[in-house]
Order: C-alpha cells, then sequence, then structure tokens
C-alpha cells in the first residue's frame, strides 16, 4: 500500500511580501527589510508549520522604474540571500533554505562554494535557485553596457551548473579520515581535480571545502521559456513556475514531467511547485475583501503604467473610478493578457483604478477564500497533476503568514495533504529527493 | 586627563588553528572545519573575553602543495567565510566579524552587498580584509592561467575600495521615511547612481541594500609590500602585519603612521595589530615545551621542505635528530632568512626535525610564556609604539584559545591594558574609529 501523495510547500519571499502595496496594509512590517527579529520570526513559524523550504527572491540590482513607482516600492533593498540564510540557518534546524544565485554575473568557484557552505552550516538545508537574470540593471553594476542575450545566457547556465555540481563532487564524502596516529588528515586519492574547459568557463578545482551535506544542494529552476523548461528538465529538482490557471497547470506540468522522461530522470525526481498568492478570510466574500483592501493600498500612479502594458494600450486616460471602457483599442502585443485584463474586470467587477492596482500590486495565480475552499483547491491541483505543491506567496506579513501556518496547513493536516511532523533532517529527505552519487568515486 | 592606551585583540582564525599541527595536539578538535558548534563555542568564548573582533582566514584554493604535505593538512578545507561569519552573527551580539574578501576575482557589487548585508545582520559589526589574492591556484579557479600580476593586482584594489565604498553610499541614512499615510517608502533624492567608469571597473549602482549601520565596515589590510603599505595607508583602518620582532614592530608601524599622515588621515584612525601566536604555561619553560609538543605534531615529511625554503638550501639530507650542520651553503636567496634559522637553531637548541617542524608549523611572531610575561610585552609594545594591539593566532583549540580568554585577558584587564566591559555596540566603537560620512550626502 503506498503513501497517499502529499503536497510540497515553500515559502517565497520578500522581507515586506512580493506584493507591491503590501508595506501599507495595517499591521505590516514596513520596516522587514533590514529587521532580521522579523525574518527569524517568519522563518520560525513555517518551520512550526513544517514548510519544505523558505525561499529568498532577489535582484542584482534597483530595478529600473519611473520614480513615481520607486518612491513607492518597498521591494527596491534588503538582505543579501546568502549572509541572510546562513544567520537564519543558526536560528532553525529543519526548514530548507533556498537562495536565489545568478549564473550570468557570478563566478562558478564562488557559488559552488557559497552554497556547500550553507550545505554544512544547515546540515543539509540548502537550495539553490539557478537564474540567469535577465534584467539589463544588473548587466550594469557588472561592468557590461547592456544584459547578456537570452540564449548565451542559458547556454552558459547549462555549463556553469556542469562546473558546480563538478565542484561539489571534488572529495568522496569518505575524503577525511583525519587519522591523529597516523598523521593522515585527508586521502588525496578521494579529491578529484575538475579541471573544466569548457566554451564559457574554465575551472581547474578542487573546491577547498568537503562534500555538501546533501551530496548536492537542491537544484530549483523558475524558467517557463523553452530554453527555461528544457534546462530544468535535465538539471532542476524543484520548479517554481506561474501558470495562470488549473487548465495551464495541467498542461505545464505534462510538459515538463515529459521532458525530464526524454532527459533520462525519473519525473518524482523533479518536483513542481507553481507559484500562488494565498489570501485566507473566514469567508470566501472577506477574503476577496482583504484582497481588495490591499490592492488599494497601492498608489495609483505607479499601478497605473502596469496595467497599460497588461491592456497594451495607455490607460492614463481611462476614468480611474469607472468601469473599464468597452472600447479598447486592439492591440498586437498582448492579445492574450489584454483578454485576460477584460475577464477579471467583469468577473470581479472592478474598475479601473482597482483593476490597475491589481496589476501593479500582485497579479499571477492566487487562491483567495477560506482555509476549506483552499484546501479543496489544493487536494484538486495535487489529484490534477496540475502540482507537486506549491510555492507560497504571502500578501501581508505577518497576518498573511499566520494565516496560512495557522489555518491554512491545519486544514491541509486534517485531510493527510500535508506532513504533521518532519520525516527527515536533510531538504532532500522533506523533498523526497534522493542525494546524488558522486560523479567522481563511487 | 586622557584615558590610558588599551589594546585593541582579535583573533584571526582557521576552525582549527593557523599551526599546520594542530589538529593532532591532545584534545584539540580536528573535526572543527564543518563543525559549527565549535566555531560558535570560539567566537562566544572571545566575545566574553571581550575581543574586538574574530577574523577568519581564508583562501580561494586548495593551495598547491606536495602531495606529502598535502594529505596531512587539516587547512585544506573549510566553511566559506560570508556565510560562516553571518551564522555566528546570529548567535553573538558584540564581537566584530571580519571576513577576508579578494579584489582580484570577485566583483565590487558582490563584494559590497554581502558587507553591507552582514553589517545590518550584525547590527554593525562587520569588517573587510582587503586582499588581492597572490596565489596562481586561484587564477586556475577563475578562468585564467596565470595569477594577475602584483602590481596590476593593486592598481585594480584601489579602483575596487573606490567603488565598493561608493556603493556603500548609495543611499543616505535617512532615505526611507516609510511613510505609510503619504505612501513615501523611499526618497529619490537620497539615492546617489555611482555610475563608475575607471580604468578597471565599470559600475553604474545604486547598491540593493541601504547604508551599513557603521556607514562603512572596518576596512583590514594585511599587505607589508611597498603597495600593500601604500594602499594601507591611503585606505585601512586596521592592518594586520607580522613583523619579526620589537624593533622590526617600531620601524613598521612608525612607517605606517607616517604615511597614514602624508595622506592626510589622523593616525590614530588605523590601528596596527600585528600577529602574534600566543602561548600560555605556568612558567615560560612549560610553556616552551607545550610549544614543542605542538611543533612536534608536524609531520617531518612534510616540515622538511619548509626548512630548506628557510634556509634556501635542501635541508633533506640531514640528520634529523643531530644539530644544525655547521657548514651550511651560502644563499643568495634568503640571506636574512638563512641568518634567522641559524639564530633560532642556537638559541633554542634544536634539532633539524624540531627546526623544520617550527618551520613547517608556525613561524611567525609568538609570545610564549606566562599570562604575566605576556602582559609585560604587550605593554611594551604598546607603550613604545609598536603596535596598538594584536591580532592573536590561537596554537591549539579549544586549550589554547581558553588559555587567552581565562587567563591572559585577565590579566590584561587587571593591569589596565584591556577593556572590562565593551562600551559601545559596533566594531568602530570597539576600535575607536569615526563612523564615515556619506560622500554624496551630508
Amino acid at each position: 500500500m503506498s503513501e497517499p501523495k502529499k503536497l510540497h510547500l515553500t515559502a517565497f519571499m520578500r522581507p515586506v511580501s512580493l506584493h507591491t502595496g503590501a508595506w501599507r496594509y495595517p499591521g505590516s512590517y514596513a520596516d522587514a527589510n533590514f529587521n532580521l527579529a522579523h525574518l527569524k520570526s517568519f522563518i520560525q513559524k513555517l518551520e512550526a508549520a513544517k514548510f519544505d523550504a523558505f525561499f529568498m527572491a532577489d535582484h542584482l540590482a534597483v530595478l529600473n522604474m519611473p520614480v513615481e513607482a520607486l518612491k513607492r516600492s518597498h521591494t527596491v533593498t534588503s538582505f543579501e540571500p546568502f549572509t541572510l540564510l546562513a544567520a537564519l540557518s543558526a536560528v532553525t534546524e529543519k526548514i530548507g533554505l533556498a537562495a536565489t544565485a545568478s549564473t550570468t554575473y557570478d563566478e562558478p568557484y564562488h557559488i559552488a562554494r557559497r552554497f556547500a557552505s550553507l550545505d554544512h552550516l544547515s546540515n543539509g538545508r540548502a537550495a539553490w535557485n539557478i537564474v540567469t537574470t535577465g534584467n539589463p540593471e544588473s548587466a550594469k553594476n557588472f561592468g557590461l553596457d547592456e544584459h547578456v542575450e537570452h540564449s548565451e545566457r542559458y547556454k552558459r547556465a547549462r555549463e556553469f551548473y556542469d562546473v558546480v555540481t563538478g565542484l561539489w563532487d571534488s572529495f568522496a564524502d569518505d575524503a577525511f579520515p583525519r587519522d591523529v596516529e597516523s598523521g593522515i588528515y585527508l586521502d588525496p586519492e578521494k579529491m578529484h581535480i575538475l579541471n573544466h574547459k569548457g566554451k564559457e568557463l574554465k575551472v581547474r578545482g578542487p573546491l577547498n571545502i568537503a562534500r555538501p551535506v546533501q551530496g548536492w544542494p537542491v537544484i530549483v529552476q523558475a524558467g517557463q521559456s523553452e530554453p527555461g523548461r528544457q534546462l530544468a528538465a535535465e538539471t532542476a529538482e524543484v520548479v517554481f513556475c506561474s501558470p495562470k490557471d488549473l487548465k495551464a497547470a495541467k498542461e505545464l506540468y505534462a510538459d515538463i514531467k515529459g521532458r525530464v522522461t526524454a532527459a533520462g530522470r525519473d519525473p518524482k525526481h523533479l518536483k513542481i511547485l507553481p507559484a500562488a498568492l494565498i489570501i485566507i478570510g473566514d469567508t470566501v466574500e472577506d477574503a476577496k475583501a482583504k484582497r481588495l483592501v490591499l490592492d488599494s493600498r497601492v498608489h495609483y500612479d505607479s499601478a497605473i503604467a502596469s496595467l497599460s502594458i497588461a491592456l497594451g494600450t495607455d490607460a492614463s486616460g481611462f476614468d480611474p473610478d469607472g468601469p473599464l471602457p468597452d472600447d479598447i483599442p486592439e492591440t498586437n502585443a498582448s492579445k492574450t493578457s489584454q483578454a485576460g485584463v477584460i475577464r477579471l474586470a467583469k468577473e470581479e467587477n472592478l474598475t479601473v483604478k482597482q483593476l490597475a492596482q491589481r496589476y501593479g500590486g500582485y497579479s499571477g495565480l492566487a487562491f483567495v477564500g477560506t482555509p476549506e475552499s483552499i484546501a479543496d483547491d489544493f487536494g484538486i491541483w495535487l489529484a490534477e497533476e496540475a502540482a507537486d505543491g506549491f510555492t507560497v506567496v504571502l500578501p501581508f506579513l505577518p497576518q498573511g503568514l499566520d494565516d496560512v501556518t495557522q489555518r491554512l496547513v491545519p486544514e491541509l493536516q486534517r485531510r493527510g495533504l500535508f506532513r504533521s511532523e518532519y520525516e527527515g533532517t536533510t531538504l532532500r529527505e522533506h523533498l523526497g529527493l534522493p542525494r546524488p552519487k558522486n560523479q567522481f568515486f563511487s
């Protein structure tokens, strides 16, 4: 008899929230960007709720935005992920720690070393969210005038992955006898010099760090583009995606799992965890009302640009308090996106201002309802192979996090959809992923 | 009435020790390289003794060494400094945290960001040991065939420092009003875009992190070469050097302080802390005996090469258990070094094997004696302007550390040579260094 399938849950975080209006939501911690005490309380609550991992979003620049948006944004500055997650590793015991790191603007030796170190410090809880960093602002912080072209970034990413995983395998697990009597600390036969010489990278090795506790830290990927999906199929163990609904999620799930199989891997060894904003209320209407309050905290001046982009036309002349006009000009740029806006405006009966605030706040996949209704949805997504779990996006902190950990998680646990205790100690064990064999030593 | 001068003390660490025989010393923690619990206990003991800072040595490679030395070395692998110090910041409150980071094989945006983050996480306790990374093994881990030439490294280091400090000043200290009512999170007038375009580096900025708690993390430098001294005089706030004795220390102290004055800085704003191995016994003879035991743990096979280098001639044919032969051939390579070996052999009546073990273990400046005799010496070095304090090198851990914190420090405190309580909370405050003004905002 096989164990019934369970969800995996990670929290995808910015210290204040990914939602741009969250810092103004009543009770939110507007100062969380540089307040370790808040972040410590968040991760400890997520660990008490048995989340698989805590996942810190990141950028390598202050992103370019109009000054009206910039001055209202809490997402511009915060802790650097490696130092933050290392600090949080010292105040937690079981929860996984996922850091974003770029293959375009960093060196594989540094990346391999930092993740290996975080994995040792945390006793096997590190994960690497591989990103190729598309925004041009980052390029300018690293000596370039323009961002590196998309296919070039993915070629380097693939080779970068080979180098990093090769460096993690620099030492056999039993390379360090530390025999005081004979004076043998290290067995040189169990040290591998990588000597990588590829098209993009040249790295000798060995890494100056013992093999990570997990063998390799868990590999996470977010790309949904064609090369992104292929890179994920070949390398990722967790995929973090943004399908717009159940149907799109099932298609994406089937496509990625098929690619994993085609790449000769076991599809169970890649977990697909769509990112989803979770807003919980006493009733569905109550949750929807919370969302409207949250969205209303996005300033119209910074929101209207987002609506214009989604519509493919300038929306700044529309009446903010009226409905979306019927005569939106056709657009070649984003027909699907425009149709989505029109559908949403009708479904939720939103004004132009409310629509703008939705697009300026967080417009991705969302579950807005009661613990029961969301648990119903999660159960359906799991059963219908749309997801292996969710990358939870918290609307506002700490209340939105407390709602998830104190109301949704217990409901999922009652239904047997989520663990009530950690069964293992490493993130690989939480996710049901095997420990990779060393490529160079059996 | 001015406060009498006090010493500053930092601990310069490798997890097992800088001494290559230490892992075999009775009672030592041979597994400390990846044992956070040990490192946590070390730093907490140093904090209880009111040390200024905990300072982690680092390399960017497994250094090239003969296999006989490699297999006996505990210094090959350990935690990466940023992740380690961030983890330790979460379990300490006052002690400074100094990390080594290279200007040759890293990017200023990354370095500025990580130190700023560590400074925020630790509430103002970060320090940057600027190194230019001379060893060729590191170059090979970063895409190069040969190491970058010395003067080229120092040119880049100087510009790198300007970029990093410029990035730290990206935001005025009051750039984030976070006014919920008006919706203004950030004042764009208080954000500076660096737009650095130099000979070596091109970095736009701004840094995506608020100004560090200390304004700038404390700048540490170790270079004793001509360009190293000049870089230190222009940029450093702590210099960590290795004079061979009191006379050499006084000369170096006068030279560096003179250069600081010539560079238009206040010489009190650069602290000179010679690195010194400290071995404590109940009597001076007892301490010397401990040192011989420690040195004896260096295997002769890996030690003899170090003696040959120090002598400038192959010592492998000498009788290990006999005295140093009288007829050492003259050398052009290192007359001073050879004379030093010959003097040491006579002074301490050492066999060839013991000499080799000294040079293979730790042959730099050492204070070997009782708490009282070492406190006498420290007082002389402070009074005669040979040092503003010491970068303490611990011979073996944890016992050598306990001897310093439980025996030497109380003796220094009794004499008024060292603080009994932290007076401030930041590392700058411990060191008596001013908080730098923001270059771009008054």
